[in-house]
């Protein structure tokens, strides 16, 4: 391709409020440009790339069976009122209206069309199991769209679904996509971890993340000194020590607490530590209110409690129905004198707690000497608080966190998600029986966002050569002198007739212009045609390494062939 | 790949409302399904059909130096609101808001789009032309989907912009995309013709669109007997025959003519011909009322008018703008005694009237004896209306009337666009100058329904050899009979390797079925397995011609070579 043919307009200076490093570089070097806020165009050579990618993750779904299919955008937003994601996504769905007032939704992934399309499609046991997936491109109406390509509102990802008639074959899937992502991750060059994640907290389903370490991605990862146990914060495990207090309960009073709200004005005021105070939120839960308590220096975990309870939907109640519930204000909520019909959720945490502090439920008062199941029942006792760092971890370790970006997520979902769409299969003897499921999402430019962060120095890109847009970047010195420009050319026919992919830069710009912009652009080698053109030498840069070589074009076909096929 | 491990959901019977032949195969071979009105998923066999039509689109779009880009579906509503295409397309677009109720529409097109990136991107002329394009699924809220694919909500599109700085290059590019065009369709085996179409009637401006005949197609076409002239008839030129009738002026009468007023009724009344009405319909042109004449047996052209007029809206006013504006219903309206500020814009055909009539802009009154420019003033006259069957065609020859499909439509669109946009680049002497502009569109998935329209017979599909979803149709005839099984099983290993696409149908179907399912889903040639297995002779069905052979597995691939690389 020739360079001039081709859009790639490079950037001196970006604006300075872009922050992430993955998203600038690829606004320097001309990759993408934002057409509106988390809304993206792939200029040339970022299409190029994502091909690549694309192609790739193509040929390892094949290689384990999976069939490619495609299901519409525009959903109708029917389709995903009976779901289990409703709740979590409706903020997020980008909703469109038709001509005829019909309602659809831009699809953000496809697992309600698809089991709504097995369910209308498949229905004898002897079809099951089957595997499908898209490569496409999914909306969501971000709250704050952010870094660029890592959290964008149109985003191109690949999605699979699985659907099943017993374990072993849900089982068998599950574990070739993880080897699927492993092998494409691997070929990728990136380093990625894999940890537990959030399923939806039925018995029989599981997720794990694919994840890519980095201090600024979105997941809070805990994992442990000990062993390779890694999970996200949101589902962590809390390891329950068994505490038995010998200390004597004391009576319950009442204290004055005028504007003493948060823990750390309670933990001063009663001279206590956080251990000590007995955390209350409201919740909203399924239409209900509830308390949840956790202790003072531990956070509900909102993923955890939707879990714990089964519920659909889940929010934290407002100032005024706590007001009304209650009447007082958030800081002095208490599980004591609670109305008949809220129910109080806590933490395990909770149980081990001995003359503790609570809010009274009326302002400016607080109890102390507080003491569960003697002071105030308890409905449900769940583990639904983050774990901390130095908690201990289920191996016997000790908890660490660390920050990642997640890429990809597969889900064992069992049969919850099927029951409770209704959505049967016959089996042999016409009976009906519930499908299991499996989910397997892959961010497709999000994957290449995290290779724009990682394949770069300060003076560009350095692509991987499997996923460079294209191989050699092929550059005569002045196009205006003959010898540079004819053995350009000549070396230009050759290199393709080999079929490297060949970016000739002939546009009429000075050398160093050309460099810097080679640099940016990284493609694994650039081969100069200068001074010793007369003679048929050229000279040659690996741009990951910064290595110069002066090779005769005799020898240059022998010598890149060689460091393309190496490792 | 396993048939059971894929999803072809064949149907006996569809539903009876479904229309179009193509509809109706591909629903019942399992190739597509209904999501909601006018919107579709691909299953997997139509999934592999659309990829090779986009691999070969690539190839050949490559050919001519177009480069591969992707603009995001989400479009900020702004980009299009100064666009030419604007009120064109306003009612058909798909209109969503953010969160932060920014609006946004899914792209039908991305003119606008591509030439806010160049404006943004591109100034100095040393970096034209350039030639940008993709494959992308668009969206249209059309009023009235229908005929499957042919007319969906969400369809595939390969649309490309190129722009230039000479005419030279914007003619070289046109006639590239005229010859790529053709390349495409002939590869597809479909028959296609090239009119012409509108272009927007700047003068430096031409359309051509790639048509397929079809009876039940859109698009109507004027043809002339005498030569390959044929036009869209939304542009179709009128040969304006010279006549100078010697007809004796006679004095203008007012007639009263209760209940009067289709053309039919007056002719009856004043037993006259159509040929001597005169009809007047009351446009709104941009914002303005203007009267606008055509013979009673001619039809007024909107396209046409526009262009004349070089208006950027243009629609019929509304019953109550007429009495507001005429004091009269629409059957009175004529060109006599109108307000001063309201144009007539008349065809060329009403010059030739004599004695005609027309309405009186009163209701119950017509006057006869009309006669232009005696008895009223023309402020412009035009080809304003739809040329007929019998006409002349400008060739000499005279003007028939078919059918087809427009797959595609390549436009010269001159320096207009980008002038009324103020889209410049910066010549070698810092002088901005206007950009030429190329648009040309390709409807892949419509491509595809055609060829599902053309390639069937009475039993299923015949896919053309290079575009089916697999190669070889591979039918073990009893699955429980160990001899068929291996038989099958063998040829299955030993046609893959030689890199034939095979669909193996291991379902545990009768033959029957088996059969019928695959005349439907039409592979080029059906292997059975059947009782001949154990001699190792299997047969041979091709599925365009029904010719049947046995075959020897060892001669198998020899004959499979030959078929599948002849014509």
């Amino acid at each position: 391709m020739k360079q001039s043919a081709t859009l790639i307009p490079t950037l001196r200076e970006i604006p300075s409020e872009i922050e992430a490093k993955s998203h600038k570089m690829l606004l320097r070097a001309g990759f993408i440009r934002q057409s509106t806020s988390g809304v993206y165009s792939y200029l040339p050579l970022a299409k190029r790339i994502l091909n690549k990618l694309e192609k790739m993750i193509h040929q390892e779904m094949e290689a384990i069976g999976a069939v490619e299919i495609g299901l519409p955008t525009l959903q109708p937003l029917s389709v995903l009122e009976h779901s289990r994601n409703y709740d979590e996504y409706r903020k997020e769905l980008f909703q469109v209206s038709n001509r005829n007032n019909q309602n659809f939704i831009l699809a953000p992934s496809h697992e309600e069309a698809m089991i709504k399309l097995i369910q209308d499609e498949i229905q004898s046991y002897k079809r099951y199991p089957i595997t499908l997936y898209q490569i496409q491109t999914k909306y969501r109406d971000e709250n704050r769209a952010r870094n660029g390509l890592l959290r964008s509102r149109e985003f191109l990802m690949k999605d699979a679904y699985s659907f099943h008639i017993n374990d072993e074959t849900l089982e068998a899937v599950y574990s070739q996509m993880t080897a699927a992502y492993s092998t494409i991750l691997s070929k990728l060059g990136l380093h990625y971890e894999i940890i537990q994640a959030d399923a939806g907290g039925a018995d029989d389903a599981e997720s794990l993340e694919f994840i890519i370490p980095a201090d600024n991605g979105d997941t809070l990862i805990a994992y442990s000194d000990e062993s390779r146990y890694a999970a996200n914060i949101e589902i962590a495990e809390v390891v329950n020590e068994p505490t038995s207090s010998k200390e004597t309960l004391n009576p319950i009073e009442k204290a004055e607490t005028p504007n003493i709200q948060t823990i750390e004005e309670v933990c001063a005021f009663f001279e206590i530590e956080e251990t000590d105070c007995i955390k209350a939120l409201v919740y909203k839960i399924d239409g209900e209110f509830a308390i949840v308590l956790v202790r003072g220096d531990h956070q509900i975990n909102g993923v955890k409690l939707k879990n714990v309870l089964q519920a659909r939907t889940l929010s934290l109640a407002s100032e005024s129905e706590i007001q009304e519930l209650l009447n007082c204000q958030i800081g002095y909520i208490g599980p004591i004198k609670l109305p008949v019909d809220v129910k109080v959720i806590a933490d395990h945490a909770i149980s081990s707690i001995r003359n503790g502090v609570a809010g009274a439920n009326e302002d400016g008062y607080h109890y102390k000497n507080v003491n569960p199941n003697r002071d105030f029942a308890i409905n449900l006792y769940g583990d639904i608080r983050n774990v901390k760092e130095g908690d201990p971890a289920p191996d016997g370790g000790t908890i660490s966190f660390k920050r990642g970006i997640e890429v990809g997520k597969i889900s064992k979902l069992g049969t919850s998600v099927c029951e409770k769409l209704n959505v049967n299969y016959m089996d042999e003897n016409a009976q009906l029986q519930p499908i299991r499921m499996g989910s397997f999402n892959l961010g497709i430019s999000r994957i290449f966002a995290v290779m724009a962060d990682i394949f770069q120095d300060e003076n560009g890109f350095l692509w991987p050569k499997q996923f460079s847009p294209y191989d050699i970047h092929l550059i005569p010195v002045n196009i205006h002198e003959e010898s540079h420009l004819n053995l350009a050319d000549e070396l230009y026919n050759i290199l393709t007739f080999y079929q490297f992919d060949v970016l000739f830069d002939d546009r009429d710009e000075s050398v160093g212009v050309k460099f810097m912009d080679a640099d940016l652009i990284g493609l694994p080698v650039r081969v100069t045609v200068g001074k010793r053109a007369s003679e048929g030498i050229v000279e040659v840069k690996i741009r990951s390494t910064g290595e110069m070589f002066e090779w005769a074009k005799e020898e240059l076909i022998d010598h890149l062939n060689e460091y393309f096929r190496s490792n």
